[in-house]
């Protein structure tokens, strides 16, 4: 672990603790050594969260950390990886060195336990700027057996874990960009900052899915990249796309907030491709782990993505992710 | 790779270009795969910069490429460890996303070559604030064969690196702190803003270092981190301490600038301990691959670290890093 001057203390008291696994050498060295388990790969992933862009000033420090490895792990069960530890980078102004960074710290903690990884090595530092985290997640793969975008086939199922469209609306909500009711904004505020890896998926979408992502970007958008990557075509049907009770009111209060649901980020759920006989497999293992999965749509020969409506019309989304596809 | 909206373009452009590693599944994929090499372990380090902090404003964006880079290289070289791969997460402002980033990441590929390495995935994301770079590196040790910190034992000898103090003096001169003629200045900032990994002593280091580390705290600093994580005292000489004919120059001018460069930091050679009698065959090994070592000292039972001037009196150094020791 480095890190500068008064930063040592801070290292003992703060983070030390959350070295758990072997490879952190309890963070004393220059560097994390993990051993590899035989005939498995290691898989990483890297987010950048920075204060003011990824998350809001007055979010809570717990909030803000739950955050910044969630992201990463909801990367991990994307490739249908096993989480094993983390790597962080904190600059921090000076106002958040004290209670601040030990809440952070306890928030980390909670999220240990809760994943199952541990801290292994990384850097605190000084800014004078938005304060910024970014966190290298480590997980496993047997080999050979990570899931990428690139293989969705015509003829796939398109499945989508939990619900679509909460973070979106639970920001905008707190944001005051749209109304709604007090108790369903909590609730979906929630799921903006409380984004929940779908660890307990990656068994599943190792052993069923062609392709899989996870939907940081927006359904539409996300749905694009497996397209892209895939070369092929992805049809999703709006009506079939799950909505929590909290979105469905707003959306039947005002039906203009679709685009919103099917275009917003941050909801971290799962997005994969099955073949068609796999639905039903896929479906139950996912009840086992009491996570729900809905089938919204399908691969075909072509390129891009629609959503299409009840009726099978197009449904126009305008959303700078789409100019990519 | 993760990126939202804009940033595909970039990442398609100019980060593709960089990923040569199989690991990297051409940045296309919610992360990196990495198939370790069988009787080996992965080593971790990473590294955070930021903008009027670790580089200046005016520093061109290649020489904050190589920094980004090499401040984690050099951390590998110190755990003895070959350099594989690296995670790179970049927030900038709007102004940097032009010709700057193509700046940057052609800086990026000067190295990449150079060392060796490959881009295998990241981040790139907005910021309102100062630019901040993460860096994650990645490689591997022959099983159990990592250097750590912890094994420096009374009798070792102190070997370091390179030359001692450059950096420190180079910044100290750009900021106008200290007063040098114009040709020592331009050496001596290029030491503190192109720093040297020595990964060419990698080798060495791991078939012969008890303890190693690589400075970026500063001599003293460091040499106090060995000491402390050994539970032994190191004494350093520091009339044997390696300076540059420029830092020579400056300090022969000006004896005060002796503190600051024993406790300057930047300057990321390396630093380590070894049993007496393979101190010859340190040197002669180093000479091969063109990288002086020299002599600066010796551990023996107690605690701390003690730098002596030639009648082995201690020398009295004023530094925050110190604190801790």
């Amino acid at each position: 672990m480095a890190g500068s001057d008064g930063e040592f203390q801070l290292i003992d008291r703060l983070l030390k603790p959350l070295a758990r696994h072997d490879a952190s050498l309890g963070l004393t060295d220059d560097a994390a050594v993990l051993t590899p388990r035989p005939g498995h790969q290691i898989v990483l992933t890297k987010d950048m969260l920075v204060e003011g862009v990824h998350f809001r000033t007055v979010d809570t420090p717990a909030d803000i950390a739950a955050k910044a490895l969630r992201v990463n792990l909801s990367d991990l069960a994307a490739m249908g990886a096993t989480p094993l530890a983390y790597l962080m980078a904190l600059s921090l102004d000076a106002d958040k060195r004290g209670q601040w960074l030990a809440d952070f710290t306890a928030g980390l903690a909670d999220d240990q336990n809760r994943y199952n990884v541990s801290l292994i090595g990384g850097d605190m530092t000084a800014t004078p700027g938005p304060m910024t985290v970014s966190i290298t997640a480590l997980g496993e793969v047997p080999e050979g057996r990570a899931v990428r975008r690139n293989r969705a086939r015509p003829g796939d199922a398109v499945l989508v874990s939990g619900t679509i469209g909460d973070a979106a609306l639970g920001l905008a909500l707190a944001e005051g960009r749209i109304a709604g009711d007090g108790m369903a904004a909590g609730f979906l505020l929630e799921r903006y900052l409380r984004p929940q890896p779908r660890i307990a998926l990656a068994d599943i979408v190792r052993d069923l899915a062609s392709a899989a992502i996870d939907i940081s970007d927006g359904l539409a958008a996300d749905m694009g990249h497996i397209a892209g990557e895939s070369k092929v075509k992805a049809v999703i049907e709006a009506e079939r796309v799950p909505l929590s009770p909290e979105a469905r009111r707003l959306l039947e209060a005002e039906p203009g907030l679709l685009p919103l649901i099917l275009t917003g980020g941050d909801d971290y759920e799962l997005l994969f491709t099955v073949p068609p006989d796999t639905v039903a497999t896929a479906c139950e293992r996912a009840a086992d782990v009491h996570i729900p999965l809905t089938l919204i749509g399908h691969i075909e020969q072509g390129d891009g993505v629609a959503v299409v409506d009840a009726g099978h019309r197009d449904i126009p989304l305008e959303h700078p992710g789409f100019r990519h596809f």
